[in-house]
């Protein structure tokens, strides 16, 4: 069997379940999102697993083992950014339902109950929240959040209900974590470090941590013409300053990055000096010492310019999220079973969230990194070759097998 | 009498035609523009002005003398920016009249005739355009402007026409060189140099050259938590760094100014590298070659900054008037008039553009600044002193009487 070949197939045929757009554009609880409901049923009933949606909406496949045996559990999530790839996200679950099929082609029972999870919303885009599904299961899902709105102004807990979905019973999908081996995610980079060490596959060591500022300087805004250039507050001119020292004090270190993202300033007219510029920094760094480190140089940045343009500066955290880490037994056996299929598999950072570290909070996690083009991710322009596919279902269905061995042991 | 305190009466006395609003709002060919009308009307009368409105809707007080004598120019603008100050444009007008009437006290018959000119609309705020009724009197009006609409889609022809002027009769409002002997605008100043040097008035030696573009970077956009900093080509951060360097570049220099007032960019969006940054450089320099350098200036920096960070940058003119210089006649006798009543009378160049730019292709031109407080100008905040008022009213009329010397010399 192509396993490479069958994925790519798999992938075009699920990336019509779309609203019209360049790119894939597939939100949760839609019926975009039902039609592929249905095309991954087909899916997981060809690698013999037995199929149900449960009340967050992500379809489980199981295997037919014993009720009592432990599970180990493989998922990713079906929806997409607008105008996104073929690959992010999507591609996990069709990679975990082919190693499935490829145990069952070799006619392997495992010990153990697998399970693969294709959760409903990680992109975030159509709801203000996201990991509804993973965090039903850890028991860290938050009910309030059932009453966040759409910009339709429909409830999440109307979108889940009408899909089939049930809202009031969210709580009990908490899985004891004693009855949970671990996770794995597979999933495209979403960036360049692959591509560029020439390797196929890589090991993640975590997911950094995130935390999101809102930056915003305050000078005095004057006319263009008449303000000499010594008697402005220009709050642009401070931002820009920030701007150029965070990137550059982010260069110089290693596994961190900062992002200046998003940018709005007033009163943002040709002929006016601006007076107020607010702005986003990101930081993300596998090590929350670190992290905060940047975060503080940050704060000092703002002092030092804010002083020297005679403008006022602030930060204010707008969001938080620690880092995970990889469960490193997980890894190791992961990384073992990869040799056979990649001669240089490496090991990296996550920088990008993902469902796994909504997971981690249930059980040990571990996740594959697969090489994309040019490191393009949330874009058509996203692509992952059929040989790189191929060596992942080899990897998973090989890890599983592994596995098994370490449960014997 | 208390000319001063005169002036400030009549000034909030005409604030009062203006739009509800927290500051002054009158926009041309407006109610508010009319009821403004009635009042000036009424402040020329008492000057003895013959008063019309020509095709423009430029308001005329004239002074009744000699129908063959040559014409002195005195001219302001009457109508504000949105939300704007007391005395941006309209303190001209009243000054400009008071002069006149402490002329008339004074039993001085002058051995020319003496208009004075309220302009229509300076600030181009209601229509793309501006500048009408000045143009119109020095020949270089363009009828296509009558075709601009204002934002519910009339046009200036039929906004024009309604207030009763003559859209089709403004070619025939030039008026020949040879019967104007000058023209003298009083302006606040706009700015804070007259404050910072302790002086009330100040003669300007020419209106600065404006030159706009449209200046744009383009990169590449990519995930903020997976691209590490080194593959990154941040379209905003190369922007920032032009910033910085453009004002820096315009802060080592004499009476330049640079503004970079309006920025945008994609995506815009906390997690993701921005690709694209569009933002507007302004240029103003009293000399038109130094305007030039600068230019070519920040098209190198352009070019070293995309180097640098990897992203493409282009330049765009889309703007540009050169400078006017006023005579150095008229501000000779302008700033003797002024001694009296001003110790330290300063010469300074207009960063902003006024009626008399436009005046300048007609005839001589001189423009007098006022102080006001912290140079603050386009706000309900603008201020001047009556005592500063007072001192303009007597300098306009000495100047006057002056010139009368000049004319019988």
């Amino acid at each position: 069997m192509d396993w490479g070949k069958i994925a790519q197939q798999r992938l075009n045929e699920i990336a019509k379940c779309s609203l019209p757009s360049a790119g894939v554009t597939r939100f949760p609880f839609t019926k975009e999102h039902e039609l592929a409901i249905g095309v991954i049923k087909g899916w997981m009933e060809q690698a013999n697993l037995s199929v149900s949606m449960d009340a967050a909406g992500t379809l489980i496949g199981q295997t037919q083992g014993s009720p009592e045996a432990r599970t180990f559990l493989i998922g990713s999530h079906q929806d997409s950014v607008r105008d996104g790839g073929r690959y992010d996200g999507i591609m996990g679950i069709v990679l975990g339902c082919l190693a499935l099929e490829k145990l069952k082609t070799e006619g392997i029972n495992l010990p153990f109950t697998v399970e693969v999870l294709a959760f409903a919303d990680e992109e975030g885009v159509r709801f203000p929240t996201a990991l509804m599904g993973p965090r039903s299961l850890a028991g860290t899902f938050d009910p309030k959040d059932l009453d966040l709105k759409d910009r339709d102004g429909v409830s999440l807990r109307n979108a889940l209900a009408e899909f089939g979905g049930k809202p009031e019973k969210l709580l009990a999908l908490k899985r004891k974590s004693q009855n949970i081996l671990g996770y794995l995610e597979v999933h495209i980079e979403q960036g360049p470090i692959l591509e560029n060490q020439n390797s196929a596959l890589g090991v993640v060591s975590g997911i950094c941590g995130i935390e999101r500022h809102e930056v915003t300087f305050v000078g005095e805004t004057g006319h263009a013409g008449t303000v000499p250039m010594s008697s402005r507050r220009d709050a642009l001119l401070a931002a820009s300053e920030f701007i150029v020292a965070v990137n550059h004090n982010a260069m110089m270190q290693e596994q961190v990055r900062t992002t200046v993202g998003s940018l709005q300033l007033w009163p943002d007219i040709v002929n006016a000096i601006p007076d107020k510029v607010a702005l986003t920094l990101e930081i993300r760094a596998l090590d929350d010492q670190q992290r905060r480190e940047v975060q503080s140089k940050a704060q000092n940045l703002i002092s030092i310019v804010s002083q020297k343009y005679d403008v006022s500066g602030t930060i204010k955290c707008t969001y938080s999220q620690p880092a995970v880490l990889c469960d490193e037994g997980l890894s190791l056996s992961l990384k073992a079973a990869t040799l056979n299929y990649c001669s240089n598999t490496l090991n990296l950072p996550s920088g990008a969230t993902h469902d796994a570290s909504a997971m981690a909070d249930l059980c040990p996690i571990a996740m594959l990194f697969v090489r994309c083009k040019e490191g393009r991710s949330h874009t058509p322009l996203e692509s992952v070759t059929e040989e790189d596919m191929a060596a992942s279902i080899n990897t998973v269905a090989d890890f599983l097998k592994g596995f098994q061995g370490q449960l014997v042991r």
